[in-house]
């Protein structure tokens, strides 16, 4: 099929390939860089490669597409081939690892589609006085941050590459938050149809979100682990005060499992409103042929007994016969009309 | 649609903005200050912002609408930006978190409503001689500590901040009792209901009631994190007298789970009740249906053999062929009637 | 509604209210003290609250209702405000609390009843040379453990108050055993009758079991975790040897819990099982029906079409027409029942 | 009833019996002593309780029912009260305890039966130059060991007490992996029914089988964590040798507990068979009547129409009305079997 | 049963037998041997066993029937006798053993199938200067290793044993990305199927797949533990640089296993989906049958009212008396219809 893949992630890597030697991917974004230098005083930003000059670096890098440029890139900053690997291979959990030159994160961005999301790898490599970005995209949830270390008087300016750091990482974090308010849109929405009236296509709908929930899921576990592991980290990478607000960055990431773990629950339960609805909708229509035909098939069998052709059948003959008949049926069918509305079968609204 | 929703919770601040830039919500409740400053043998009580004096002072703040007096509060007593942001963003979740210079302690207040019940924001900072609280709305479940305050005889008197910021909590812990009270005789009719007879509605109600108890939970489980944090807690805010009350109160938090976890466990259950009479319901009606078609059915086609026009049908001018096949289909009918009862399908009340 | 509330346990309390104000319940049984003080060589048993004489006391007391004696008891030996509060508020969980000069264990004692068992709390203090019991309602497990303080021959009258305290856990302990066997009985009851037919009730007895289930789960697990604690305490209240007691006393919680836990698989499995035979007997009704109707519709049908009043219709002036036809519908009725033997739906027995 | 219990273990003590009085079972097995004492160059089997001698004593005892042949022995060797309170008390779960002179191990060793298997409770001492082991009746898995010992030339022979004790756990333990062969045996049977036909007892067998399971899965697990506690153990009962055995046989519980973990869940998947497959055979039934109501119901309609008695029909005086109206109800039954055939109801094969 | 078992492994060892006395299985592949002997500057190939010369070694093993070479290679080598029983036994978990002279590490080495994937064992023994792997059968995942060995720029003809035994390990992880991408294709075609119809043999494939990614969790759990403990060894055996590496492939487990987990939630999702498809069918089916009973069963009794054979019937006598009763039914039959469409039964698409 020539549908993309749901569920199965392609690694372009041959196994028992050497490790830490890692091929860009032809099809991947254009490469651009795009380089921030700045200082509490000064902010330049360049398109270059360009590593001189004091203050604070953020290079983002968007696109992997180009294997010369990124080589140029991991060679000047003495970035490790195994982290290199990763930057170009997608499908990445979030997590950090040490590289004694640089703290590695990777990390999962969140972007909205038409129906759901889908999430991009963003890669951050954290210097002494510089922070590199990977992005498989151009378009990202970075231009707060931009905006505030193009501004003057932001505190962004006066604070190392850590805080810088922590506002990428926040930024992303934060990113996941209106992802998941559309997604309890969805389960409401999905909840109130289920609620009303079973339809088929709701069990593929409920498995569709249950499928969104489970990849947000898998980038958020992760991320969480990844900042208590920041949280915890002693190597004097990040100072005291940024790591006051990584972990007010830490407890975004409970709010977010919280809200995920609650929408899982009440997606669970959706199946068994929709199994129990739909069994409603079968005893509805069981209900009204048991009345139609429990009506009718005795008086049918009525009839029947006056169409047999006896020789000898004094009531046919009789002149009140046909009245008096259809008189009894008539009884019959009210009486078991109100048998059945003694029942609770008839009258009563059940939906 | 105009309805509130249900799941989603909305964040204010824009994702990427700048940490600690906390801004207050234009349409929050009113912002009222009300300050009690208390020692064993005084007792003041102030609308307006006053620090000066000795003892033990409890600003309560009612309503996060007035930017400009919260920044004032924030400002006179060292409140930490970070917090801040806490206390005006409202969902978080129960938590202590350390500033140096206070405690902070965000908890949720449970509010008993028509159906079931909501929450409210409740921050908490505990200073050496102060403890601040800030509410969403005005009306709380503090009045009964209020009293103690201003009864002389109160040994709370003659307690520090710490003391009171544990009477403050544990009224709100205490709060969730007559919650889960009420919760439990909700679950007590509706298991009445499931058992007796399945009606449509059943599993919608089922379904309110499990995400209540989610709601419940949420709170619970982060409150009892935080009072095993202030019971490990070694920093010296809590004097060893303080933390025996601190102790009594997280055993409350664990009755309070044990109640919860066993309502979830009853209400799972429910759902199993409901299928199963749901189940029976339809098996009754099917076993009417197959009884009524069952005995008439072959009578029917008895009838109509003796509505045949052949020529030759002798039965047809026997003088008692009439009677005889009417006494036949009675015996039938008879029959199968017995062989129904032996079935266990016909006068045994299944109900 | 006057039936008591299954779930819902009161809190005498008023929320807010100063913690270690303890009221007894006037509602109560009666306050009755009885003291049992014995050494290696003198056993005294009184009505009264006597604290001379050496050798080791246990004050047992029945019934709570008494504020003015039980506060003189609570005085006399120093009993924490905060203990008392959980002695007269039933529905702890049990639980082990260290304060200072006493160890105050709470448990849970169960009781046999008609249909299932209670439990009913029972609170004890560990001092240095006393023990103190306070009981809900006159009757307990202690008996045998009275006897053996009344033998001059048992070892117990020479080993301490610590030993005391255990013989009295582990009475306890040990009265969950019958309990849990006659648990066993009824869950084995229903097993028989869940497997052989679906009766109505059975989900609400399936449910009833699981309802005690949890209640003795919900009074054993605290009750294992109080064992780890008493075992792991380190402040010498417990002597060499009684903890070598106490780590049997501690095994035996677990066989307890072992088997509180297979109970609830096997109840739980007893749901599937319930569904499954309800959806036999629906099939056998359906498969009753579904021959009668198939068998006869058929028939029927021909017999209407010789019913029928055309002007020319050769087969009705036929001499063998009607036997013909009859026998026809013979071979069309047979024809069927074998194919429905064949198809396994008819002569063999699904029960 | 006279059919033993099936879930609810008998305890013999009275609760609230003084703990360590141990009373042997007059309804046990016989006792039987056998004792083998080895050195590496020599053995010696007698049948009575003999100290004296060098080398390493192997004293296996069988049947619990002489009171003062077992009071003998435990004071032979000080076995201390609460040990054999367990020995005769059986339904222990595996567990170790050290008493000084002692480790005490309780083992659950299977028996396979006729349909699935029990387990017999072995108690083992290991003392510095001896190992006792009770057990409940004769018959053992030990044989491999006892022929061991009897060879000259297998090293079994020099090594010393702790490796006799590995080699009985170890024989214990493997004698699992025939008894997990001969369920798994049955699970397969089991699966291929299940997927072929549902008949009303195989989620009875799915029953049993996971009561099987449970069983042996009370047994592991205990046996894994006695295992690991025995690795940890420093106190140097085991020599550094006998204890890379041991993690050898620690290895092995993990096998096993693999395999009815790996069970468990294949089991529970059957249930989930069973429930469809039933549901399959409904509504095979079920289409097979609304096929042929579906045909009929209208043909019979038709059929009704001309057998009715009007003066002025004139259909019935036509030529060909009789043959027209068959030729219609004939394209009448073929079209919708046509239309089945599309649905997809009729013709394709459904099993 | 010829048939392999699927579920219950072998054990070749009779219980109770001598532990470390490994025995070869004669039915096992026949045992080649191929040594690999490589230095920065120099790699000799050869088919015996040959220890002499320096740089490091790589002895891998294919088949394991012939007990006499492999006695001597474990002798030349010095294997320990556990070690040797594990690799001749089958079936072990994946695990790492440290034995003093040589760290020995078992691994399940996943092979693609027509249907599904199979696993074989790979047990590697990684001493000073060399690694030894026995493998089941010949054919494996290292030749890219080899091509990498063989290859005078490769940098791992520089680095030692411990890399050697790294590149294997991690040849081997990697291998499970395509099974496990062939595996999330047969999920999205089951899903596929699963969505659009209800088959009854869909059930079972779904078992299937359960089964198959059971077998792949068993083997990548372990195999995850296998890569933390060689992470936290600190026996000095794996070089820094290698650990770096190791670090990396534990990395591909966690994202191994992330994948599994995944698809073991999509599969249990496609449980829910089947019953609800079924259920559908169901009622479509129902529907059907309803419809055309309750058109026609009154119909029929009308027209049985017209065939009643009485003297006195006056409609039967009109002229128009025929045309308006089948008017009459007409409009029954359209008002029918029309409330069926009312009530959604009839006319809109289902599915």
């Amino acid at each position: 099929m020539a549908r993309p893949s749901r569920y199965a992630r392609k690694r372009r890597n041959t196994p028992g390939s050497p490790p830490g030697r890692w091929v860009a991917d032809p099809a991947a974004s254009e490469t651009r860089l795009h380089t921030i230098r700045y200082a509490p005083d000064s902010v330049i930003e360049t398109d270059g490669l360009e590593t001189g000059g004091g203050g604070t670096a953020w290079l983002n890098i968007d696109g992997l597409r180009d294997q010369a440029q990124l080589a140029r890139i991991a060679e000047t900053f003495g970035l490790h081939p195994l982290a290199m690997e990763d930057v170009v291979n997608l499908h990445q959990r979030p997590k950090a690892e040490d590289y004694r030159d640089h703290l590695f994160v990777v990390l999962r961005m969140p972007r909205p589609r038409a129906e759901g999301f889908s999430t991009e790898q963003v890669s951050l490599f954290l210097g002494r006085d510089h922070v590199l970005t990977f992005q498989e995209d151009p378009g990202d949830v970075f231009d707060p941050v931009r905006a505030r270390l193009r501004n003057p008087q932001s505190p962004i300016r006066g604070r190392g590459a850590d805080y810088l750091a922590y506002a990428l990482i926040d930024a992303i974090t934060d990113a996941y938050f209106p992802v998941l308010e559309a997604m309890g849109e969805r389960i409401e929405e999905l909840e109130d149809a289920v609620v009303s009236r079973a339809d088929p296509d709701q069990i593929a709908r409920i498995h569709a979100i249950k499928h969104d929930l489970r990849t947000i899921r898998s980038a958020l576990w992760p991320l969480r682990d990844l900042m208590s592991a920041l949280l915890r980290d002693d190597s004097g990478r990040f100072s005291e005060q940024t790591r006051l607000y990584l972990r007010d960055c830490h407890d975004h990431t409970f709010q977010l499992i919280d809200m995920v773990e609650t929408y899982r629950e009440i997606v669970s339960g959706l199946v068994d409103i929709h199994l129990s609805t739909q069994a409603n909708q079968t005893n509805e229509v069981m209900r009204v042929l048991t009345l139609i035909a429990t009506v009718f098939i005795p008086l049918t069998f009525v009839v029947g007994v006056y169409g047999m052709n006896f020789d000898v059948m004094p009531e046919l003959h009789w002149r009140w016969g046909y009245p008096v008949v259809m008189a009894l049926m008539g009884a019959i069918a009210v009486g078991l009309a109100l048998w059945f509305r003694h029942k609770g079968w008839l009258g009563r609204s059940r939906r």
